[in-house]
């Protein structure tokens, strides 16, 4: 079967963006995402990049360009007034699910993914986080005690560089073989890459 | 006449893909091009962003970026050994040809825009420009002389700074009346908004 990296950090709207027109990538193309996780804070710095945020005209654009896809897509996409949001435990749970070969590891990204831009929630507070991932159907206390056991803080860092090695700076990044794709707005050449 | 704003710099790769395309913009939505000139390094500068060639995994990925959507369009673009190109000489003469309103302007940009992204020549060097604009039909020395005059340098000035307090960071850009647009991969956007 056909297959396709798909690099992603819940917190970047632009890595949402993407995860909402996946499925009908993998429709279009019968080629099968391949999710890998990374702390895009980390490959920020590691890159020596950063947040479109962080610079401030670009920050004040930024969210209007997004909007313009989200209604293209027609899909939803609030303003997170939390943002950014500080997805380590997020991205640790993530791996912990992955590397178990959790069946619902879908359900527990759609349900991420939506709380951060979608319901706007502080996924910053761990309080509320346990919350959407018990909401979710998850055992939320089991996920946080393995998402913070040295062997999963060791995968996400090891994920992350990984991710850094392979030349990503920014998310989400998409692999078809060594052709690598860079952005939510890309998804067409992904797409022609895997026909 | 509907117009929208085209804020370009000749040393940007996305300005020449996107400048490739312009003339199909317009026939399609009737509307004119207002070319606004800018310095896109003192822009960067202020906005507090860089060239993404700065940035080695950007610089690194940038280009075939560039090329993907040069082989969408069915257009010629080449790596330039010399880049990044300082474009304030080449800025103040199409600022000169602006604002005397001369009608063979779009000859000059024509040139300029090949000279860089398809002949690949040093338009850093003066010699070598000068010989560019006098091939394009144009009295080199003469424009070349009222570039350096300090109204054309003030001009070129303002014209950038205009840019910055337009909450521009990029290039290209376009403004459809109030609603900012960044990027050549932004252009269909354009075309909504001007439909």
């Amino acid at each position: 079967m056909k297959t396709f990296e798909f690099w992603y950090d819940f917190g970047s709207t632009a890595t949402y963006l993407a995860w909402t027109q996946l499925a009908a990538l993998e429709a279009a193309t019968g080629a099968k995402a391949v999710w890998k996780p990374m702390l895009l804070g980390a490959v920020f710095q590691a890159a020596g990049n950063q947040s479109p945020a962080n610079i401030p005209a670009k920050g004040k654009y930024i969210f209007a360009d997004f909007a313009r896809f989200a209604k293209r897509y027609g899909v939803t996409l609030n303003r997170n007034p939390y943002f950014p949001i500080n997805t380590l435990l997020l991205m640790r749970i993530a791996i912990v699910l992955q590397t178990k070969g959790d069946p619902r590891f879908s359900e527990y990204c759609k349900a991420v993914f939506n709380a951060i831009w979608v319901e706007s929630l502080n996924m910053n507070d761990a309080v509320i986080a346990a919350q959407v991932i018990h909401r979710a159907g998850f055992d939320a206390q089991a996920l946080i005690a393995l998402a913070s056991e040295q062997s999963t803080k060791d995968a996400l860092k090891a994920a992350t560089q990984a991710a850094v090695d392979r030349g990503i700076f920014g998310a989400p990044t998409f692999f078809v073989g060594e052709q690598m794709f860079w952005g939510q707005d890309r998804m067409d050449f992904v797409k022609e890459a895997l026909q």
